[in-house]
Parts: structure tokens; C-alpha cells; sequence
């Protein structure tokens, strides 16, 4: 009874998979409509920080949507819950800017973390949180709190893979006079394979008569540009997701030598919250929670952060050094 | 520079798209591991609230996800969020049951609409929701309590088109001796195409050698046997999602005839909020919010569960007038 279905990658022998370049990509692509306002937000918020001495962080995080029609019902996604960027965001990066999910508040939006069960209604009218969560919960907005009043994130945000490239080429840019003073933690997922959108159907695929084939064209890697002209100097870190095992260090490293940045973290799905693997151009350790931190809920992020601000420390001195 | 990229379906004359029954479906896909403990789970549920004598609704709403690998980062979804689901739920129906996004803390868990900024430190150390967002907080808190109490509600979650089949099969299995005491409000967004997995790559589809091409085949059309089978006595709701206008009635009215169900409620991605169509077997009126109660945030969900919890009486008593 089942069909003829397969599924199969790089069919170039049938001219399908030409990869376009990023300059091609923005030529043929429409920018999301709230451009130019996340660019204003952004050059405010990038020349307050530089003002005052503070480095900026931009983090992305989340995965990016690939529409299958113009008026969009249905589209691929990547697995990701932006978790990584928006933990990564509570631990003390200097000042950030963030694309995607929500940091503080992601500790209360699961379903089985519901917040309503966190408060109760008292006699007096007022609505309270019930003691036994005050202490986590105060942690966490007086953190929140802190971040608000100094104005030291903002949030953008973004749901095509389009809208998200077309971001990230006018915020690394916008950031790009910050030198070595910036730092670049790329955590979201970004789809690799896209359908443009004047190939795309205006409205609903019908299913009707039977299966679906799609094609997909390759979305050109934008590491690229971004470490050769977007953002030169600054410290950029990405980061590579791998089921397979015995894959994961060998992609990781050549991401690494193709785009000449300066770290590539690798992680697997299953073990990603326990265990990640920093590769450089001369080393490739690993950084595992151990059974007492998983246990006591220490978030791998809370290590991560710091090795970084550390190794971004660095890069300035020897920038600076280069320089005088 | 733009590649051979093409979108087609229904590709019948290369074997592509051969329709597939939903027995063999079952037979040839896996079911989520944790179906035993939620079928269990609903037998409870539905045996408490039968001998009580309320009725029971199934909800399901969100949308499916197809996995494009086994060891998933890759998958094809379906526009939906889940709200129509979750927002019906918080209307008088009378208990139900719920698979996806979670009624009432949705109103806080978008990020534009951060719970932490509406709660404070107090210097006593409560912490305490802000005066002025305590009236709508303590309405949506109040009834959700009241459903936390009498049980009324039970959550279950479904991530894959495979989950979420294996579990409607499952419950409305389960509720059919509620016979014509049960309702049917189905507006989860099923996928209409999948990858069987034992077509499935086993690890995350690389990237390096240019596009992508996936064929899918249609998944069976599962109102049949549940209209059929299933849940032959229940009153049964479908959802119909379109894009173009002109197909919308006509589309809807084609499922209908087609399963032989009680309605089908057709709404449009961009309209979808302030208007809906009831497809009956011989009418087919519009439910439109007015200017008026768009301005004052009114749920177009307020006017259509209690449209259907009105039908479903009728539907009740005509079954009750044919038994006697």
C-alpha cells in the first residue's frame, strides 16, 4: 500500500541545489515590513551602550520557519525552543541584544510549569505568589527587574528564515564599529533549505489528489559574509547541532576553518543541556556538567557565559595590543 | 543564478501520492510512548465525569509536526498556535477534555505580555501582582481554579501527526459509549502530508551539497472512521482553514458531505479571529464579531461555543426522541 516516497538531498545532476549567494539572497527576498523600525531600536540601544563603555552581546536564538506558501499555512521548521539563547541571556553577558524567545519569563510559559498555579487570590483583593515560590521567583525578577531599568536588552524578533537573515545582515552591521568591543553568540537554528518566494504558492496546497513533493533550494551560508565584511573584528561565536555522534567535532571544525571565526560550539540533541564542545583554531575541550550539578539544576549556560566573557577578555587585550 | 527549484503535488503518475487507509497507517507507524498512561488517564476522567452525568467535549487544537529525520531537528508544521483550542475551552462548555496549548495562562505567556512585568516585590517580601492588572488576573484565575477543583479539565499533549493520531483514536474510542452525550470540537491542524518512517533518515539531513528534495505522502483522512467508527453517535465539529476566499465555502462543504459529521466550521487565516461560517447539512450562516465588539476585545469563541452547546442539546434530545 505505501507509495513511492523517498527522500533524498543534492540532486545537482538534475540541477537542483545551485547554491546562491548571500548578495543574490537579498536581492530576491523581501524584508520583513518592521525593518526599519528594529534598526532605529537597535542603533539607539547600540550607541547608549557604546556611550557608556559596555560591551553588547547579540544573541540569537530559536529556529527559523521556511513558508511552503505565500499566504502561509504550512512550513518546515527546525527543532529548536530558543532555549539556549534565552538561558544563556540570565547569566552575565555585559549587555545584550536578543533575537527570540524571552529570557526570565521562559521559567514559567511551559504547560507543566503553569504560573497560575504559582499564585493565589487572598481575602484582601490582592493576588499573591504562594510563599513556597517566592524565593526562586524573586530571584528571577529582581534579575529581570535589574536588566529593565538599565535598558540592557532588547528583544527582536523574528519568524522566517528571511526575516531573520535580513536582521542579522543589518544588526551585525549596525554593530560593526564596536570592533572587537562586540561579541556574536549565534544560537539559533537557521533553516538551510528554503523555498524563494517567487516560486512559492500563493495560497493553501490542497491535498486532495495525494503526496506532496517539494524542492528546496540551499540557503546560503551567512557566516560567511559575516565574519568577511559584516562584522570583522568582533568575537564571534556559532554553534553546531548534530545527532550523529561521530559527526559532530569533524563538522564543527570544519565550520570553523571554512569561516575563520574564532569558536564553533558543538552540541548533540540528546545531551545537549549536559554537555557541549568548545572548538578553536588549536584546541576542542569539553565542558560537561557532572552528576552532583545536573542534580542540583545547574544550567550548563551558567558555564558557557563565563568561559566566553573570559575568551572574549582576551580577544580585546590582543586586539588592543595589535593596535598600539 | 536561481536554481530549478519547483513546487508541485500530487505527483499520481510517478507513483507519487498513493493514498494510504488509516488501518494500514496504524499498522505501519509507531505510537507515542506515552499513550497507555494518557489512555488510562482519560478512562478516569471520562468514567468520573459519566457517572456525574455531565457531558464531555474533546478539544483538540494546535497544530502536528512532521519529523523529516529520526532523530528529529528537522520537521514540517502546520500554522497554528493553538489559540482557537484554548480560547473555546475557557467557555461554558461543560467538562473537557484538552490535547495542546493550555486555556487561561495563555493570556500570559506571549512575549509581549510578560507576566513578570505585572507583579512586584513587596518590602515584606510578598511578591504581589500590580493593582491594575489584578481585575483580568483574578477573573482568569478564579476560573481556572474552579476547573482545577472539579477536574474538569485534563491535558493532554501531542508533538507528532503520529502522536496526535494514535491519540484520537485512542480517546474517542474511549468516549464512545457517551454515545450522543459527547462532543467532537476538532481544530487541531492536522498535517496533510508525512514521511513514514521507515523512510525516514536516521540522522540530521547535512547540508553541504546543495538543495533538497522531499516527497511526503498524504496522510489518511481520519474523520472517516471516526465519523464511521469511533465515535458514530457523537456531535462532531471540524475545522476547515483556508487561504482563498472562494474556496472556503465550498471546501468546507465538500468535508462535510464527504464524512457526514454535524458541522464544519470554515474560517480564513486572515479573518479568522472576527468571522467563522457553520457549514450545516442545510444552512450556512456567518458568525461575524461587530466593530463594536473587536474594539472591546470580545472572543469570537464567546459566540460559538455556546452557538454548539445549543446544537449539541438539540442533537441530544433528537437522539433521546428516536431511543424512546
Amino acid at each position: 500500500m505505501s507509495t513511492a516516497s523517498f527522500f533524498s538531498k543534492g540532486l545537482l545532476d538534475s540541477g537542483i541545489g545551485e547554491v546562491i549567494n548571500p548578495d543574490t539572497y537579498f536581492q530576491t527576498n523581501l524584508p520583513p515590513r518592521t525593518l526599519p523600525e528594529d534598526e532605529k531600536k537597535v542603533k539607539e540601544f547600540v550607541n547608549k551602550h557604546n556611550k557608556a563603555g559596555r560591551r553588547i552581546v547579540l544573541i540569537t536564538s530559536g529556529g527559523t520557519t521556511v513558508p511552503l506558501e505565500n499566504n502561509t499555512v504550512r512550513f518546515l521548521d527546525n527543532f529548536s525552543a530558543g532555549t539556549r539563547g534565552a538561558t544563556s541571556a540570565e547569566y552575565p553577558f555585559n549587555s545584550f541584544l536578543q533575537f527570540s524567545l524571552q529570557p526570565y519569563s521562559r521559567h514559567y510559559t511551559h504547560s507543566t510549569n503553569c504560573f497560575l498555579d504559582f499564585i493565589e487570590l487572598k481575602n484582601d483583593g490582592h493576588i499573591e505568589v504562594i510563599s513556597q515560590y517566592v524565593p526562586k521567583m524573586k530571584s528571577i525578577l529582581e534579575k529581570y527587574q535589574k536588566v529593565k531599568q538599565e535598558g540592557a536588552l532588547l528583544l527582536i524578533s523574528f519568524v522566517t528564515v528571511a526575516d531573520y537573515l535580513f536582521l542579522l545582515r543589518s544588526v551585525t552591521q549596525i554593530m560593526k564599529d564596536l570592533n572587537e568591543h562586540a561579541m556574536y553568540y549565534l544560537a539559533a537554528a537557521v533553516s538551510d533549505f528554503f523555498i524563494p518566494s517567487q516560486k512559492m504558492v500563493q495560497h493553501k496546497i490542497q491535498s486532495a489528489d495525494g503526496g506532496l513533493t517539494l524542492t528546496m533550494d540551499q540557503v546560503p551560508k551567512f557566516l560567511k559574509p559575516l565574519v568577511t565584511n559584516w562584522a570583522p573584528k568582533g568575537f564571534i561565536v556559532s554553534f553546531k547541532l548534530e545527532t550523529d555522534p561521530f559527526l559532530l567535532v569533524d563538522k564543527s571544525r570544519q565550520a570553523l576553518t571554512k569561516y575563520g571565526h574564532q569558536i564553533v560550539i558543538g552540541n548533540l540533541l540528546t545531551t545537549r543541556k549536559q554537555e557541549v564542545t568548545f572548538i578553536t583554531k588549536d584546541s576542542e575541550p569539553k565542558m560537561q556538567l557532572t552528576e552532583e550539578e545536573i542534580n542540583n539544576n545547574i544550567e550548563i549556560e551558567s558555564k558557557i557565559v563565563p568561559e566566553l566573557v573570559k575568551r572574549h577578555d582576551e580577544w580585546i587585550k590582543n586586539a588592543q595590543k595589535e593596535n598600539s
